[in-house]
């Protein structure tokens, strides 16, 4: 049974819904919005029907975009394609300034146990995406079961169409001490060892 | 420099406000209403109107109340008066379902230091409701500096009206063990030890 009056339980029901918030959060959430002003609350809810309303997909590389076309696809390098599993992983390259190449989001990885298979994720798009313009392929999936035979299963499908594919390094993180490396890393970073 | 498209920045910003959620997280909600349905995404923005506009403070004892006068001011037994800083210690009692009398929100403590003075809590309001009717007025703010020096503030106006002032008890919580129990609270349990 709850105690608190409908409007605030409803709303906090709402705020249950978003990821790892529990009751006592969701509640504390509803309580704010009760202290905001009438007109930060108005702001609030018109963000979100705004946000849900305004972002689509980009056709090109499926990553988040008001236009039809997103501005990296607009505007960058389209010789190289960084393929990522979901958007927030395009951020993530983003903030490095470093890639000036252009995205593909799968928006997920091959994963045959939850029923997720090649046409499930956006591996078709990619392949349509290849053209003589294209001279390099980045996998940057997740470097776990999945991702990896995600990153294996398009590099297969890629390699005939005559596209070099790399896969972001894997090792000992910048800056941590050998001893403290786990098992795999170290193991992998051991693989991946190169002349200096 | 964010590294996100326009409304998912402005939601992403509305749920920074709400209390503990920093960039990442509210980052991470805004992704969960992209992945809503638009009526979801939408009855989410209803609730917080509604939530704002329906919710007001019952006239009588300050919680929460979706009319002038809340149910727990309507229906109960007005005899006893249990004072609490905020709404949320409201739901704390009612869940133990053993409290029969009404509440009293103060909507705040004394708390000098960040000139918080008796005229900016709900004092004035809890006077004005002593009448013949109320026998108790059970102190139910937190045993800290500021929880305490209200109750003993408030005790000393009402005990010339000639109410009875009590204060929640605070000892060793239930279940846990004299060997564990810090030094404050056992004190506090030998000062308030009773005959068995």
């Amino acid at each position: 049974m709850d105690f608190v009056i409908e409007p605030i339980g409803k709303l906090k029901n709402e705020f249950r819904k978003l990821p790892g918030v529990g009751e006592k959060t969701a509640l504390r959430y509803a309580y704010k919005i009760i202290n905001m002003t009438e007109e930060e609350a108005k702001a609030f809810a018109q963000s979100i029907i705004d946000c849900k309303k305004k972002v689509r997909y980009c056709k090109i590389c499926g990553n988040f975009s008001e236009e039809e076309t997103c501005e990296v696809c607009k505007k960058r390098d389209k010789s190289v394609i960084c393929v990522v599993k979901e958007p927030k992983d395009v951020i993530a390259m983003e903030k490095l300034h470093e890639y000036k190449g252009v995205y593909h989001v799968l928006h997920g990885v091959l994963s045959p146990l939850n029923g997720i298979g090649p046409n499930d994720i956006r591996v078709k798009e990619l392949l349509a995406r290849i053209s003589e313009e294209v001279v390099e392929v980045i996998m940057a999936t997740n470097l776990d079961v999945e991702g990896d035979a995600t990153a294996m299963y398009i590099a297969k499908l890629l390699k005939p169409l005559g596209v070099k594919v790399t896969r972001l390094a894997h090792g000992i993180p910048v800056g941590s001490e050998i001893e403290f490396t786990d098992a795999s890393t170290l193991t992998q970073a051991l693989f991946d060892r190169k002349q200096i």
